[in-house]
């Protein structure tokens, strides 16, 4: 591609960085920002840097928040002993949606997955293992989705915490094998984690 | 969708504004960026800052530009007499991109759609007309899409200026070059017959 603006290939080849955006769509949303209001271009842009800069990770959760300790963590009405372990935000969005669960979250930032060379200590396991050691987590639901990925991730935290004393379960298979959590209806997902089975049964099957 | 962070709520609603961009989108792009090191996320957003501030259209063919006469008006190699008319800076690249022209273009930025609410006062039709008046364009070459808008617009500019002493062509429609003929819509084989070129000319291509 030649541009005729250094400034229009710039802002092009930043925005053909993001995932599945390539450089003719890149150049179609950037000729967009054109034809709307500066306004709109300079509020996309200070709410992206502003987001980036300042956004934070809850110390015990490690799901998105703007302070410290986040809201469901520090919501005295859930039951802290209860943990449902999720991949990313989008995952505890889709079950606070449901309004069918009143335990805690921990974020693990994603799976194992040695073909993306992500191992268990590029996540958030450490911490999970830590809850269940010290006695505080007395149940772990693994909802994570159903793929190859999540199943071996499932089975390494599962390897780290059986001699301690928690339940495991995961959340019932309502929703399709394969399917990502977040594109689940939820009533099918409201009642997959109201039907949790033992974890230990999940691998007979 | 209940977000559990204002920064992140916000990153998402500027995001989904963008056309083609929905709200599980944004939210899938903006949660890529946080897993991106900061820097690239502070660059997209400077990128997008700088152009919407900086870019100009060029004065004479409105372009874009980052000086105020675009690199191809005041290249004295260009024909000046031959103006191509197009839609949006995408067809002055492709254009450009053939290296099969030497005359100068005219950027309407769009064309006419009263579905859309965009008459002929909304694109930049006038300074187009005074060029023919004014006896600096002999040749237009109108290079819109072939559609209901295009062909409103091009028959629109020809009426302001068919009684001036200028020439108008619209570029050739047919077969894409190693296309089957098998595959191509009635209405371009159609015209790829009835505008049919005498084969010692194909020759010469
Ligand atoms: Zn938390
Ligand atoms: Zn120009």
């Amino acid at each position: 591609m030649e541009f005729s603006s250094k400034l229009l290939e710039r802002a092009v080849n930043e925005m053909s960085q993001l995932p599945g955006i390539g450089k003719r769509t890149a150049l179609r949303l950037v000729l967009h920002m054109l034809r709307q209001p500066k306004e709109q271009t300079i509020g996309l842009a200070e709410a992206l840097k502003t987001m980036r800069n300042d956004i934070k990770f809850c110390k015990s959760c490690n799901n998105i928040s703007d302070v410290a300790l986040c809201e469901i963590c520090s919501n005295p009405g859930r039951n802290e002993a209860m943990i449902c372990v999720v991949e990313d935000v989008r995952d505890v969005m889709a079950i606070e949606n449901t309004s069918s669960y009143k335990g805690l979250y921990h974020v693990l930032g994603g799976k194992i997955s040695p073909m993306d060379g992500i191992g268990p200590h590029d996540l958030n396991i450490e911490s999970l293992v830590n809850k269940v050691k010290e006695g505080k987590a007395k149940e772990l639901i693994f909802a994570l989705s159903s793929t190859m990925e999540g199943d071996t991730t499932n089975f390494y935290i599962y390897k780290q915490i059986q001699d301690y004393d928690v339940f495991t379960s995961t959340i019932a298979r309502g929703i399709s094998v394969g399917d990502e959590l977040e594109y689940a209806d939820e009533i099918t997902l409201g009642r997959s984690i109201v039907n949790r089975i033992p974890f230990e049964s999940s691998l007979k099957l």
